[in-house]
């Protein structure tokens, strides 16, 4: 019996590892669609590797050049559309959502809509349309797998567990590359300094949103949809070595907590073979050799990201796709050197004073005030250049 | 809907807790037979309180006494024929275990013939005739939930988890109060020294076996039989904060731990109420006051006591109840100072080389090893004054 995989975002650090990880029982998987959005170099490598039995490219210009090139003779699939069609075909069983940003949200849905089990590495799906999400998975009785190692450290502290009994989710955060750094210096943080991450090896946006902890905000809003707790059960702990993944404690006082070695492979190997550890020879973690794990209280006053996170839940309603349209716009400024990294809470503060909020808002709402937010945001960054 | 409870040891401090806790939830609990050694007194003082049905007292002469003065009117049983005769019966439906040393076998194989759920805090019952409770256990389908935070830990963490996916348990030691004292000056450790240990208040026995990691190996040997591991795959680490109570490394290499302030009051409370966490008031675990949590290998050599626990598991039969009985009375000896903390292993050692194993004992056996390596290591406690 083989089970049927997507892929949404396949040449990505995700992607490229879930297929790591599906190699291990090789046997085991059909892999459907492959999805990127312009690397078809790399594409065409795991075509080789893999034989899907289609893909999707999301750029229109890659997705002609490949078309023109290519010997591939699945279905080929062109541009958000196609993706979204990749998504949504009926013979996936597990998709994993591995794409970045609100581009995330559209696929994700065609998947539920499918009734196929989600493994979700885009964490921009939840933050901005998580209420239409989880309603979607609701109704179609579909699990929601997060792939990152947080969540998947408290699924797993919540096997075999009452929900009810939940006291507090405590988040641990690694405090990024800028923990130590004194606040004074913050003006003067260049690219160079924020793309390196102590423990984690990741793609370019999310290694900003670290750098500012606006990833741990977005994991705050994250777990409440997950995990359907209020935000006020939710904190966030700093934890340097990114050792205990999270923590769930419960209401007699006992604390559950997961940990392991910095790599995704073992979340992702997790979601994608849950509830069961496969068995997988990555290297173990060593306490004794570590000798020491520390703990201390984040700080809201260095990392207005996070508070913004905060901020962004209480206000309800679109607010928190607006922090997240505001910050992969001001994020992309930063990448591009034209603003400084202290300028990106400056931006999404602006955004999420400035722009209407709607209570309940529909997909398509979001989808407006995810524009909205996208151009108030460059003309913020513009101001600042 | 009221559950029905025997405490055995009800005056020790686990007793005393586990009272506390019935405490919390009064209405749920009904108190069936109570059973003490010769703290008569205290004995007083908890039927005024929690009205037991009846009470037995092991010693003779207290339970003579006790009878002559109390105007108790329930049931009141004598010797160790009576906390049998407590432990088994039949409208039990759990029986707290918290006798100390060989002595809880009896009474505990008796609560287990009634079907009654064991809430197990005397560790040197499974660690003499783990292979008999056990078996016991399974033939009447009985739950044996063990009591001291680790194994509380180790059982929290494979809740809604598949055994066979367990690739190591990792149990946590403080590594008590001489783990930075040089090997050198082991053999002046007076009593006093070893009765201070840094972060749990208990009964002088297992505070002794607590200094010499003995408790540790006992646990080890109780791990195996509790959660059906073989020795291999069971790893001592030492972690002097006592806050990390045991952890479960799976075949995909994610870890799994439990954590909390250490207060025996938690693992009471889940035994009690299992597999539920019910709401608790006491002081929760701060990490970010706390700071750090630190790990380190045991040192064998200065801790001969935790490796003889282990080559007791791999010489199997009655080498665990030989272990344990000559450790008995090595510790008795070592309280009335008439030997040295460093002889405990030596005894130990001296029982464990020259008693002959038997390798399937029955209980009968078990009991006449355990008399003749009392008297064997009284013997050489002698030689050693």
């Amino acid at each position: 019996m083989t089970t049927t995989i997507s892929i949404l975002g396949s040449t990505g650090s995700i992607g490229c590892q879930t297929l790591e990880i599906l190699d291990l029982t090789r046997d085991e998987w059909e892999i459907n669609f492959l999805t990127v959005n312009t690397k078809i170099a790399e594409l065409e490598q795991q075509i080789k590797k893999y034989h899907p039995r289609g893909v999707a490219i999301s750029d229109t210009k890659c997705y002609l050049e490949f078309k023109r090139t290519t010997s591939f003779t699945g279905e080929i699939l062109c541009g958000e559309e196609g993706v979204c069609a990749a998504a949504g075909d009926s013979r996936n069983v597990i998709v994993m959502s591995a794409l970045v940003g609100f581009s995330g949200v559209m696929p994700t849905l065609a998947a539920i809509e499918t009734g196929a089990t989600i493994a979700l590495a885009n964490k921009e799906t939840l933050v901005s349309a998580g209420d239409i999400i989880t309603k979607a998975a609701q109704v179609k009785n579909v699990k929601i797998l997060a792939v990152d190692s947080e969540h998947s450290a408290i699924l797993q502290c919540l096997i075999g567990e009452s929900s009810n009994e939940i006291e507090k989710i405590i988040l641990t955060a690694s405090g990024g590359p800028f923990r130590e750094l004194p606040k004074e210096e913050f003006e003067s943080i260049s690219l160079a300094q924020a793309l390196r991450h102590p423990n984690w090896s990741m793609g370019n946006k999310i290694t900003i949103d670290s750098a500012t902890m606006m990833n741990k905000g977005f994991e705050v809003i994250e777990a409440k949809w997950l995990f359907n707790v209020p935000i006020e059960k939710i904190e966030v702990l700093v934890h340097p070595q990114s050792i205990i993944h999270s923590m769930v404690q419960f209401q007699d006082g006992s604390i559950k907590a997961q940990l392991g070695t910095p790599d995704m492979r073992v979340p992702i190997g997790y979601a994608l073979h849950f509830p069961h550890h496969k068995p997988m020879q990555f290297p173990r973690l060593d306490l004794a050799a570590i000798g020491q794990l520390t703990f201390s209280p984040p700080d809201y006053e260095k990392f207005p990201c996070l508070q913004l996170a905060f901020d962004a839940v209480s206000m309800g309603g679109a607010s928190p796709a607006i922090l997240n349209a505001a910050n992969e716009i001001a994020v992309q400024a930063f990448l591009k050197e034209e603003i400084r990294f202290i300028d990106i809470p400056v931006i999404i503060h602006k955004c999420m004073d400035t722009i209407q909020n709607v209570s309940h808002p529909t997909l398509s709402e979001l989808t407006t005030i995810d524009e909205v937010t996208r151009s108030t945001a460059r003309q913020e960054c513009l101001k600042l250049r």
